[in-house]
This record gives C-alpha cells, structure tokens and sequence, in this order.
C-alpha cells in the first residue's frame, strides 16, 4: 500500500480545498495519507501523522470553503532541508509525494524529485495545479484562475455601474486586480463590458509596456469621450522606465501593491479629476460568492486524477487540463512532466489574446460560467 | 392626476434600482412621473420630463442592476437652487417630489418642502429611505445596508480562512469597512464567526473610543493567543486624540479612507509583525453576488409604499420599516415625519448592540439570509 504525503502550497483559491477533496477521495482507503501542515515546512519538519477518518471527513467539510485547510504558506525549501525532508520520510517508509501548488510549487516539487534521486532515494512525486494568476505552463488553464477572474470582472462591472450614477461627483475608478507577471486576471475584468463605450475603457497589464505620456493621454481621452472612466491595472503592471510597485509588510519585506494608488496621484496631478483607487484585495482568491461552478468541479477533478496517477504509480507529474473544444467546451485531464513544467515558468497572455481581446473573452466564456447579476439581455 | 418628480441621490446600493422600480410599479398608469438625473441636480437645473413607456421598461429591467440607473451623485442643494427648483416646478405645474436616499437626502427634502412653503407653492414631499451605513433614524433599519453586512460578513470570513492557511508568513490583517459615523457595517462582520476564538478577534467602529496603546496591546494579545489575527475597522474610526483619517481625491476634496493602512503602520512599528490592510471598497455597495434577497425585497416594497403615499396625498413623510417581530422576522411599512428624520441625524449602534454584540448578531439574521458558503453545520 503507497504511503502519501499531501499538501498544500502557496496563496490559497476558493477552490484549493475541492482539490484536497478530490485527492482524499481518491485516495482513501487505497493508501495510506499523510497530511502535512503549511505546505513543504510541515514536511521539512517532520509533522507527518497518518489521517484518521475523523480527519479525513473534516477534509471533506471543506470543499466548498475558501483558504487552505491543512494550513498553506510561505516557506524557503532549500536543498538542506529538501534533503531533510527525504530523511524525515525515509523514517516513515514514504515514497511518494503529492502537492497542490502553482509555478513555485512545481519548482521545489522537481527539485525535491531530484535530491531524493541524489539520495538513491525512491520517490514518487505528482503536483496539482492550483493559482489564481493563471501563470502555470503546459495545462490549458489552473483551478482557482476561474473563480477569481468572475469575481473580478462581476465586480468591476459593478463598480462601473456605480460610477455611471456618481458622474457628478467623480470621474476616474482605478482598480488594481492580482497578477504578479500575467495580465490573465486584469484582462477578464472586461468579461462583462456591455459594449465598447462601457467601462473598463483601458486595462494595463504587465506584459504589454505603457508609457506615463501615453497613460494620461489614454485617461485623458476616455474622459473626454465618456465624461467618466474606470480603468484595471494588475498589480505587476509598471509604467515604462519604472519599476513594479511593492509594499513593505514589515521590516524590508515587500509584496506587489500599490500601482493603483500611484496611477491616482498621476491622474490627480496632471489632470485634476476626481479619482479614487481601490485594490479588489483577499477577495480575489478566496470570493466564495463568485465561485465558478465549472472550476469548482475541475479543481476536485485534478484532485481526483492525480490519486489515479499515485496508485497508477506514474512520477514527476503534474496533472494537466487538456482543453478539446472551446465551443462545446470538453476537455481532458493529462499529465506534463514536472521538468517541462519547471523549465517554462511563468505562462504570459498570448499575444492573440492581447492583440483581440474578444478571442480572450470566447476562451474564458466557459470557464466562468453564468454573470452572477442578471443583466438585461439587451444590454450585451 | 399628480404630476411627480422623481430622483436618487447619495451613494448607490446594490439594491436601490429595486425601490426605484417599486415606486416607478406603483404610480405608472396613475401618475405622471418625471424622473430626475443625477439627484437634486436634475431638479435644480431644470431636466424635467415625462417618463414614457420605454423609459418605464428601461427602469425595471434595472431591479436587480448596482447603480442608481437615473443618475445619483452629490451636490450642493443651496436654498437658492431650492427655489430655482421650486420655480422649475412651477412651470411644468409638478406638486410632488419624491427622493430615494438617506440623510444628507431627507434633510435636503424637508428644507425644499419648507422653501415651498414660504414660496407659497403647495408641495408634497416623499422619502424613501436608503443607506448602506444604515444611519437613518425613525427607521428599523434602511435597504441597501443588509446586502452590504452580507457582503462584509462573507468577505471577512473568508479573508480569515485565507490567513489561517497563510500563518507561516503573515500574522495580522487589517479589513477597513465604509460606515461614516457609525459602526453598523464594520461590526456586522463578525457575523459569521464560528467561535470565539476565530476572527475577526476586534472591530473598531466610531461610537466607541480607543487609544494608540490599548490598540497594540489589543493586536499583540490577540496575535499572542491565536497565532495570528483579523481585525476589521469602519472608516469613520479614530484612535483617541487624532482625528478621521482622510484621502484627498483631488486638489482639497476629500473622502474618508485611510484607518486600516495608518494601523497597518502602528503595528509594523510597534510590533513588527507581518501585516496586510485592505479596504472592501465599492463593491461594499455594488455587491449584487451577496445581495441580500430579504433586503431586496424590502427595497422594492418602500419604494410602492411610497407610491401609495403619494396617492393617499401624505405629505413631509419618510417611509419606514417597523420591526414587529425578529425571532419570527415580521414587520410592517409604515411612515416617519421629515422633520423627526432630519432632526434625528445620524443614528448610531444602540449601546446594547455594542455591549452584547450576541444582541446585534440576533437582530441582524433575519435581514442576512443564509450565509452564502455552506460552511460546516459543526462549525456553529
């Protein structure tokens, strides 16, 4: 019977906890499972107890809630304690490992592959593909990416209706969205744009370069035809000559944050409109009233298949979405190995998607599933 | 057959096109309406005409829409533009007017009903009230603040599951809510908590005082006993001895915003924990995924109340929601004089929600509906 450790790493989704589910009920009773807390430190330290059933339907509580319930975070895996890792689990005769985790989850998943190897040590290691950013390579898309761009794009058109009746009194919304390398989540903010004269009329997205001239002009212009404008940026979007904007969190650590806030002082300084920024925050990752049922499904599916890849005793995986057809949307769940995974790192928008924008939306239709606030039919 | 204008004013609701849509139901074939853009400065300026039919169908496919969808904003009702407003009337030979809004919007009504009177121009004047802030007197309670406590409520609970999973990198967040003078947003986000032990483990809100150094000892204590902690806070808090913190929107305007990021500070600098603020922002009023259906339904139901006031020839009246009975939620919509309405002012938290926040929870359920993420029964 294999031996598992699971677990869960980096930012939390809505839907990391329907891929814990989908895990555990594929596992259960097939093999022994060993859930780590706060991902790859619990595992580097040492806390591996078998789950019992009671923790088991404590797991299965959690499939629709937000957060990660075996505890997630941030942790330093260096190769020391990767290799620590390979003892601790030598003690308890495990030999396989299996992780729901974006583009640094997969990297420290390869690298630990790699050290047990070194180590003569067998190890069997399968990744689950989890981030909101939508930043991972070789798989159509990740579970949790879906979620938070029909929060944001529900949201942003929201707050475009609510500007509209505030025209009045203020004339510029500035809305910063996740994404630290990828536009994926500011670009789905225009999902539900009624029409070309609906906001948002301008979004920023870090792969394509913008200058400040040409920022203000584009402000500038939207006003002037519109009498008001909302405009998205991600968070990893830096004006041209510029670099990204961080906030310190303590002491010199620094998270992305902030572009939104400096586009504001931009706008009021050479255009003196009345503006406010606002960042859409925790929300995108962990809205449970935005969830998309569609990727709700898909996150426990991968779940699900990589129990199938463990007892199939397949290695250095990750599962992988295979879309078939956008149209009647079908897809089907692969593998990639962890090495072309590794070696691609952070997956940008296409350049067709950039450049048509409506190929982008036809591509994200399915996964979002119905808008939330039935908007006229004749409106669209 | 009454001439009416009609008009929306102050800041949106996710739920204030519903009683726009009840009023617009119950006059239309009795009545003739004009709808005002942009609030009282429609009225001021003069855009007064007749709604048709398509105008009419227009209105109501907005019922379930964020927005004021004739146009809200803020302006500066001065007596002069009051009897500018009154001459404007005059002229179409218009004797009603009937305003959705809260304070700022009955005080501006019940001085337009006296400039009137003094004019000696017979005017009949309506309320109906809305507020997300849920700061209007002579009222149970306003539309529009249930939909944002549930958007508050379900945000802050899931943004405290999204901490848990990451206390191996951050300890405290810092969740700013809207609530100007009053505490009834930022303390419904407790609603959803599970146990006494989950956050958020402080609210801060404007009725109650508290200084700097009972703050961090708050937060280091809390921190001290859970690991980490959420706190939410409303804007219109201040730390004893320093005043409201304020964001200039452009040159000298300014709007509240600003608390969560000045505790982010103090807490870096006093206890250097690792901290995030965020500010729930618009989508507080735009929310139309948490929209409460009991809030509503009420919202539609003042705003055909109204409309029958109109019919009956009330006059300098606000509509309002009398609580029969909350254990099985029961009331019936009855009427406040302007003039009590205006004098009232801002209505805070009543000093025993504040001491037994048990009280306030018991009160709130029936106007929340079921919480929007099936959270676990046991977690109860």
């Amino acid at each position: 019977m294999h031996k598992i450790v699971i677990g869960q790493a980096g930012g939390p989704t809505a839907v990391i906890n329907a891929s814990l589910v989908g895990l555990v009920e594929g596992l259960y009773g097939k093999a022994k499972i060993y859930p780590v807390n706060n991902g790859y430190q619990g595992l580097a330290h040492d806390k591996l107890e078998e789950m019992d059933e009671k923790q088991f339907n404590w797991i299965k509580e959690h499939q629709f809630v937000p957060g990660a319930c075996l505890g997630s975070g941030r942790f330093n895996f260096t190769p020391e304690l990767m290799e620590q890792a390979v003892h601790n689990m030598k003690k308890h005769d495990i030999h396989t490992v299996v992780f729901i985790g974006g583009n640094g989850t997969m990297a420290a998943l390869e690298r630990l592959s790699q050290i047990a190897q070194a180590m003569g040590y067998e190890l069997q290691t399968i990744g689950i593909p989890k981030t909101v950013d939508n930043d991972l390579g070789h798989t159509d898309h990740a579970p949790g990416f879906a979620s938070a761009a029909r929060y944001i794009a529900q949201s942003v058109r929201n707050i475009v209706k609510d500007l509209e009746a505030m025209r009045n009194f203020e004339q510029v919304r500035v809305i910063e969205t996740m994404g630290r390398n990828a536009g994926w989540l500011a670009l789905s903010s225009g999902f539900l744009r009624a029409s070309s004269c609906d906001g948002p009329h301008h979004i920023y997205i870090p792969e394509v370069s913008v200058t400040k001239e040409r920022f203000i002009a584009d402000v500038e212009s939207a006003v002037k035809s519109n009498g008001i404008t909302t405009i998205v940026v991600s968070e990893g979007f830096a004006l041209s000559g510029t670099a990204k904007v961080e906030r310190q969190v303590v002491n010199g650590r620094l998270v992305l944050g902030g572009i939104a806030n400096q586009m504001e002082q931009l706008i009021q300084e050479h255009l003196g409109y009345v503006v406010r920024s606002e960042n859409l925050g925790m929300n995108q990752r962990s809205a449970s009233y935005a969830v998309s049922l569609q990727d709700r499904k898909e996150a426990y599916e991968v779940g699900k298949q990589a129990a199938q890849f463990v007892l199939d005793d397949m290695s250095s995986i990750m599962v992988n979405i295979q879309r078939q057809s956008t149209k009647c949307y079908n897809y089907t769940l692969g593998q990639a190995s962890l090495t072309s995974v590794a070696k691609h790192g952070e997956r940008l928008l296409p350049e067709s998607f950039i450049s048509d924008v409506s190929e982008y939306y036809a591509w994200l239709e399915p996964l979002m599933g119905e808008p939330i606030t039935p908007y006229p039919a004749s409106w669209r």
